[in-house]
């Protein structure tokens, strides 16, 4: 894939810095430090100014202030960053193999497959699933009944999806991930456990992403529901019910209790847990490895945890936060004392 | 599936609040918002009385206390819950296709496949492998050589059992989930790690549900242990030689250290680490994101960590928390002025 | 598999305690409990050293200290354990069937498979894949385009391995693990996301493990690193870029983020967190739980979190807690006040 520079400035929504640069040929992305002929790389930090003297690549994506005085070949936008990004898109487009139902994929006679699809070796779409135009399903996925995969959707290999789920439009799923589990569900009848049927599904909106390994439960009677553009890392897991706004984003290891909500354009960052019947306004920020235990109402960045230290020290603190009431008390007391 | 109201009532040991409904017709569970004509809903929690008249559902389960005086259709059991998940059970049972080894499915000659199995598309059963009669695999499934799965057992898509582990009756694992992957066992011998080989196995007890994603590794010598009724969420880690007590429940992304004992009944929420070589007594209970260090004798509810805050605050009290030892030593010295 | 006890030390670099037990035939490794005859034990710790008399098994593997005065047969080396480890591999080789493309499998004309491979059921290699000499890939494994699998290496049931990446030799990968899915990088524009392709790939080293549902992202443009001798657990997350250095073993549900890089020799407990864009020296240790949001320079063990307690006493120190900086302001007051 190959584009001249004022394609790509057409394609973004760029512009040139200099006419004279419009039809020089851009075959590739680079980093900053080995970019070379026919690269474009991007500068979005105007403390790497000093950088951008030195860098070889055909062209670089800057914005408005760092093209000051700039001389060589650049398209500016006001956001590099998301302009590398639709520029790298171009240039290394995903694969998409003529459409195909391989000979091993096995589709259900009432399954719907539309048109420009390659379902892969050994995928399984069960009865009744619809898979629309423009899909790629890699290999070794299953769908399974009466599920849909909305347009152009990519799910790769081994990805599962159980029945009755609903995965919008431009939708990526990648490996191991599993749409649809039964939620955790179960009624304690003298100390065993029932099994309550999780009789709802999974909805997942337009332009959603789901990482490696994450895992989705349907919904216990309602659905599970995932808005659109949202963005979730791998490893994590997403409990029955769950309503998450769009544009939010979640980082790896993330935990997501069954019936929270969570708002919309938050960001949850790594390793993070959040309890079960909460709920997170929009604009809700939390970092990594944080226990939210409680609904937040106003938008802001939520944080729980300790610094970390060497271990010796630690452990005389940690221990020390088991008496943390009773110094506050012994405190109190002194203070009432003057 | 529709049932009467009798047979519901004779299904759950439970009564009906008058003869007189016997034979209404129930479709199916719905909330109790939603729900209408046909359709069964439950009330467990007294608090919210107010709401059951207004219920549109053919029928509500219900106990004996809120039963008081309640005029339309009920089933009355001391718990609601319980008899909802019974009757959802009965109302939605999981899918069983006819019985057949699909002709994709890769069945090893020494392999035994019982009667009313399903052996779903490019499922793979190895050498000496056992499926129990009335198992339902349903596709891409690996069974590995000489490994066994009870009776009615359910195995979701992409599910990888390796060799030498049983499965009990009755088990729901779901999609990938990994049962019997080596443990993480490796001798340092000068900085470099040897592999121990783990030459143990796997053992789930009858009534096991594995959470989608879930990993049990075998054992080291010995055999990892899950006993009967035990409820693992999604995206958990038992470790090799682990043992977990019948009847316990742990929620998702939780993760069991080698050789650790929890006792029966237990259970523990989401994202806790129970480290290596301890044992948790019966009836012990673990809040969110607990670290458990040590081993716990006195059945009760434990928990670690700190309440989450806005992150500007947080920030200082996390440094603190590094002086907390040195706080309290200061703090005594005052008291001994006095 | 059977060795005579001579055997087995010469192929440990181990030493007879007599000459005399150089025949004996030793069959099987077994826990010092329950060892008989034809097995072989190993004590690594003195103070087990009163256990060795009544140890059953026709050999132990000890030191040279616990060798003192021992009259059965023994196998002396500094490290047991290591020994153990070696003697447990001859003992119980890992299976490898007779070697055969699985008529099932779905290998592309340009894909290279070499001698000695068994490419298990279902497997799917795609165009340019470079399956080296004496692999096994169980069942089920997916292969992207151009990848590389090193020599002897292992991949078990449902392993994805996507598009150029490269797997070093004798490296152990557990199943429903995720190897190259892409980075979790987005570009924020106007509130939604704008994928960043990750055009870089990943690179595993030699004699790497990798636990099962573990997933390692492939690089944003660069490539994600993992050194030699490497061993990762189950369900860890490696987010894009990350480098890990030679003979570094982390234990499960741990996530390394972008562009963080891990030291070598380095360990790293369970469910541990480390942020993105920081350096950990070599030798570094980690403790269970810990989040790691700086770079550590100084090797030496690290830790946060607080201990556990009850959970209704934890619910008043969590909370004071958030009162922390103000406490010890408070008692800095009292202080100046003497």
């Amino acid at each position: 894939m190959s584009y001249t520079l004022a394609e790509l400035a057409s394609l973004t929504a760029s512009q040139l810095n200099d006419e004279a640069f419009k039809d020089l040929v851009i075959e590739a992305v680079a980093p900053v430090q080995t970019a070379g002929n026919g690269d474009i790389s991007f500068f979005a930090d105007p403390k790497y100014k000093k950088h951008l003297s030195q860098c070889q690549a055909s062209a670089v994506i800057i914005n408005q202030e760092l093209a000051q005085g700039y001389q060589s070949a650049a398209l500016i936008n006001k956001n590099p960053y998301a302009t590398y990004a639709r520029v790298a898109a171009l240039l290394t487009p995903p694969e998409m193999p003529a459409a195909q139902i391989h000979p091993t994929a096995v589709v259900a006679e009432s399954a719907t497959i539309g048109s420009g699809c390659f379902i892969g070796p050994n995928s399984v779409i069960e009865a009744d699933a619809v898979i629309a135009d423009d899909c790629y399903l890699a290999a070794g996925v299953y769908i399974g009944r009466a599920s849909r995969v909305g347009q152009s959707s990519r799910i790769n290999a081994n990805v599962s999806v159980y029945h009755h789920c609903v995965i919008g439009e431009r939708n990526i799923i990648h490996s191991s991930a599993v749409i649809g589990a039964d939620g955790f569900g179960f009624a304690n009848d003298a100390g065993e456990w029932v099994k309550v049927p999780q009789t709802g599904g999974v909805q997942l909106g337009d332009d959603v992403e789901v990482g490696a390994s994450t895992t989705i439960d349907r919904g216990a009677i309602d659905d599970t529901v995932i808005g659109n553009g949202v963005k979730l890392d791998n490893q994590i897991q997403i409990a029955h019910n769950v309503r998450i706004g769009d544009h939010t984003a979640i980082a790896g290891c993330s935990g997501v209790a069954g019936s929270a909500v969570i708002g919309k354009h938050c960001t949850i960052a790594g390793m993070c847990t959040i309890v079960g019947h909460i709920e997170l306004t929009d604009n809700v920020h939390i970092t990594a490895m944080s226990l939210i235990t409680k609904s937040i109402k106003k938008p802001g960045s939520y944080s729980s945890g300790t610094a970390f230290e060497e271990t010796t020290s630690w452990r005389k603190n940690s221990v020390r936060f088991k008496q943390l009431d009773v110094i506050s008390r012994r405190l109190q007391q002194l203070e009432n004392k003057f």
